[in-house]
């Protein structure tokens, strides 16, 4: 399907974001008039200009609340949409919005608006123009798409029909499938906008946290299916209206964007295709049909195949003392680069002196530079991602060694498509056995496997995140949760895969700060998991590193909230564990101290089904490292 | 009046908010527990921290939910009380809240809920803890201060009151006056907290947006007397949500806060002693009176003396010849700085070369760096000021020259305090008349004064600015706007003086950016009156000086939405005048280009008591000095 963005929704003047909507690779888009009014270039070059960069203008969205009034201000109104329909040519642009009347001093009059519509049809006709008319939710008469169509009927003209735009649907939670009843021809255009779902005004909602398909709560799959069922066979567009986005780069926003369509397209495409197969041969002939874009299926049973570490040499001392302290093994050495392999039980960690994204020497504090993925299929998963526009990164590799590609995540974080383990070593064929093992001798620390990264967020792309994991990797998200750290708000989601084999935590700090300068909300982590956390606990100590103290205040406060046996709490508080409880499952956890300024690492244990991450108990975890930095 | 502060208003850690508010001159805090808990600090040394800096301990809030549940969840949560009544005694506190319980399961039974209040209070006494119970706005069938007040008064019980907080109250509009209904003595506790009105979900509006008394939309003064005269003589304390202030300097929002109780308890006072002249003598009898603190009256018609310009000589030399060619003259110099006055009509500004607040050569491009405002007492304005914890900056000056007080603004203006031009020329006499005169030859443009002042805010100090301004100058702020500017959106609170001599619009950028880098959403300006833009604009070109270019589709847009003659609108167009319209009131204003960075002049011509600022063409201004800088 044909895609277009609207202006609004990208940061810069109206040429630099037509320069990102063709650089994404839209087809066209819808100007706001605000953009086009500031803009030192007339309507004509504009047009021109667009059509350079291979973009169709789609639509112009010139003013608001023209229908039920008074007749005195139809005839102004219709003055000037006359001087809009004349730009409008200039533009090259054939449809223009006209929202329903959201004034107080809209006329609730059905007759008077519909034929108050069909003057501005009647008008618009000559031009080649034609008007689609939008239900907005906050419409003062007219806030139902049913209303805005009955109205559209009624004043029954060829170049009147309407816009349909999820937002002003799915923020009402109305059902979508009387779209079906409306003929697809009448729909002159779709707007697609995802958002989370937020109890607040509805305006507010719209004008602020709108996002891109996929990034919020609405299913716009069963959205965008009624429409195509109507046999709508125009552009899927996106309208969103966000203070990130209006103030972040357009080029990295309108990808972001594209991105989400490509999802939408496929997951139509796919219901589509699973219809066709229960329907069997020939049921297609009834219906017009888009054609929808298809990509490679999602990777489905994601997991870690490792986590890699970059350090400088003193960085990558302290990481070593840790993990020899949990019990990990040096177990080998990457044939060709500076690698190291630390393993245990199925938890491999990648201790590395470059930066896998540049080639060069780390010259920073410990931190996440890259996520090992085992795929089924990893050249599948590259060839998604590749069509989902995520950036790849070149790989410089000995002949003899793996061919692994990688991805750049919108943090920076490189992202390995490994094969699965079950295909042969894979990945680890590069390593050879150490030269000097680390080889620990304690009788053992139960880690099992990753249980979890937890990977602190640019402000500008969390959205962003959230999106690349779920369509790259085929994560699902869970809710966002907000978490009180001591200099601020943090903001954090969970991704999954579907067995949970791969889980990443995205945090970011809800005003756009603490990336760096405040490692206590701004750090990264590697969870381990295991069977029994305090042992864990104990052989960490008993190697030399002990967790996180945690303080007497939050065990007394245990005891209060809980009926944990006194002994347990004892433990708990003597190792730093942490608790927390949801229904049946419970969650112990305790953390290392922090290694430099942004990195530390997390053992967790898991009881009878807990799936969270234990949010309720990160202020503390901050305010134990900043206790910890300031001491 | 005692005067406390909930820990949960300031950004760190236990131990530093306890400083900040002891620094700040509060009498006492509450301590919110998720604060405690997370402190490596035991209960009792919290409790000497506090008192070694001269703090008590108000209140302690430890859990949700007490009351209207089943009985074994009653159990639970008596065991858990008996646990936060054991801390409470080694904290040093006496009174504890108890929020309406607000969880679904909520049992809505008031006999069940006062019986279960009456067993917690019983529970209390013999640890000489008070049970403040407070009705919160979303509370599951409490949520209305005369029910908490129903069911304390069945409990009846003396360890057993209400908590009130005007959140609650304020943020459903609901009538304060039935406050007045309770006996003094049982209003435990009171907490404050203002917020803008805002169509959102409640406890989301609670969490994030409120703010300290006077910076938001409730009318506080009305709240708090009819508190005062139900007899409630405990402590006014701020509980303000907030994600700003949790992340910002805990010193710096400490101090906004202290100021905020200082306006309240003035403003108190005032009607107070109003009503007691109107009363007459012997009035007083009859109700218990707390003791409110005043301040000095506020200046009453302040209005600008100058605007002190910084610059270095490059940038000097670029604003001298706008100046100029807006009909300016250089008329004289300070007789011991390097500061020109330059002047028109009653419009004066001083161009310097140095950091009026440092005394240091100033070393950035040119800015606003100095408001001299006039008052009638610049002394008891000074005084006010200081009670207000505005820092006073040091004046250099010799023996011979007129003494004038000056206080930092939150964004680090230097605000002067000068005698208004009835009680002599004031500081004028610190200048002589220049040697080199820049004598205008022009025919003049009808420059009159300073019309206003637009100031870009550091993120962090919005709101305590408009509290700053409002306070220590008597302004009254008009309501927020929010202005889309390329890079992203724009916030905007104007205040005006009672006659509006003085008018200061502080802008700030939604997602704190763009002070510096981004100059065009974040500069400042200096706008002139006029008595005729035209003239104006002209006379400016023949200067050497060209308005700033409007587009011409900004003119074509003007053209099809207003009835502008087209030889207005043409003669706009040559001279990049822009329109507003509210009411019967008329806006004409136009731009100079970017003066450095940071800086740019603006001459606005208000016509038929237009009151606002052209907000509407902000986007227009931000896009043509963007188009400007990069041309």
């Amino acid at each position: 399907m044909r895609r277009s963005i609207a202006t609004v929704s990208l940061s810069g003047t109206l040429e630099e974001k037509l320069q990102a909507a063709a650089a994404a690779g839209f087809d066209g888009v819808e100007i706001f008039e605000n953009d086009l009014v500031a803009a030192p270039v007339p309507p004509r070059e504009v047009r021109a200009m667009a059509a350079d960069l291979g973009l169709g203008i789609d639509l112009y969205q010139p003013f608001r609340d023209f229908e039920g009034v008074d007749d005195a201000q139809l005839e102004r109104n219709l003055r000037r949409a006359e001087a809009k329909f004349e730009l409008m040519l200039e533009l090259g642009t054939d449809t223009m919005l006209v929202c329903s009347n959201a004034s107080e001093a809209a006329i609730g009059d059905d007759a008077r608006a519909a034929a108050q519509l069909h003057r501005l049809a009647e008008a618009a006709s000559p031009y080649g123009v034609r008007i689609a008319y939008e239900a907005l939710a906050w419409g003062r008469h007219v806030d139902d798409y049913r209303h805005s169509w009955r109205l559209a009927a009624e004043a029954d003209h060829p170049s009147l029909g309407v816009c349909l735009d999820s937002f002003h649907i799915l923020s009402k939670r109305d059902d979508p499938s009387g779209i079906r009843d409306i003929p697809g021809e009448k729909i002159f255009f779709l707007q697609l906008a995802d958002a989370p779902y937020m109890a607040m005004d509805l305006l507010q909602w719209s004008r602020h946290y709108r996002c891109f398909p996929g990034q919020g709560g609405f299913d716009l799959t069963a959205f965008t299916r009624n429409v195509l069922e109507a046999g709508y066979t125009g552009p899927l567009s996106l309208e969103v209206f966000n203070d990130v986005f209006r103030a972040s780069d357009p080029h990295r926003t309108a990808a972001d964007a594209l991105r989400s369509l490509s999802v939408l397209e496929d997951a139509l495409g796919r219901e589509r295709a699973a219809e066709r197969v229960a329907e069997g041969p020939g049921a297609d002939g009834a219906r017009p049909r888009v054609t929808l874009t298809r990509l490679p299926d999602p990777p489905e049973d994601a997991a870690y195949a490792f986590v890699e570490v970059a350090a400088q040499e003193a960085g990558a001392d302290s990481v070593r003392a840790v993990l020899a302290a949990l019990g990990f093994d040096h177990t080998s050495d990457h044939r060709s680069k500076p690698v190291q392999l630390w393993s245990r039980g199925d938890a491999r960690v990648l201790l590395s002196a470059t930066d896998p994204r540049l080639g060069h020497t780390w010259d920073g504090d410990a931190a996440v530079t890259a996520l090992g993925v085992e795929v089924a299929d990893p050249d599948r998963a590259a060839q998604r991602a590749d069509l989902l526009l995520a950036p790849t990164l070149p790989r410089r590799r000995d002949p003899a060694e793996s061919r692994i590609s990688a991805v750049a995540a919108p943090d920076g974080t490189a992202v390995f498509f490994c094969p699965s383990s079950q295909q042969g070593r894979g990945w680890l064929a590069d390593f050879a056995a150490a030269a000097v093992r680390d080889r620990n001798e304690g009788a053992g620390v139960p880690v099992t496997a990753i249980d979890h990264v937890g990977l602190f967020q640019p402000f500008d792309h969390f959205d962003e995140a959230s999106l690349f994991y779920r369509s790259v990797l085929g994560l699902t998200p869970d809710a966002s949760l907000e978490v009180a750290a001591p200099d601020g708000l943090v903001r954090s989601r969970a991704l999954h895969s579907h067995d949970s084999g791969l889980r990443i935590a995205l945090n970011v700090s809800v005003l756009g700060r603490g990336t760096r300068a405040d490692a206590a909300g701004g750090a990264q982590h590697i969870a381990f998991a295991c069977d029994d956390v305090f042992a864990a606990a104990e052989a960490m100590r008993a190697g030399g590193v002990a967790p996180l103290p945690i303080p007497d205040n939050y065990y007394d406060d245990l005891a209060a909230r809980t009926d944990l046996a006194p002994a347990v709490r004892e433990r708990m508080r003597e190792n730093g564990i942490l608790y927390d409880r949801a229904g049946t499952g419970e969650f112990f956890h305790f953390y290392t101290p922090m290694l430099g300024n942004r990195l530390f690492f997390e053992v967790v244990q898991r009881v009878g089904g807990y799936t969270g991450y234990g949010a309720a108990n990160a202020p503390i975890r901050m305010a134990a490292h900043r206790a910890e930095r300031t001491r």
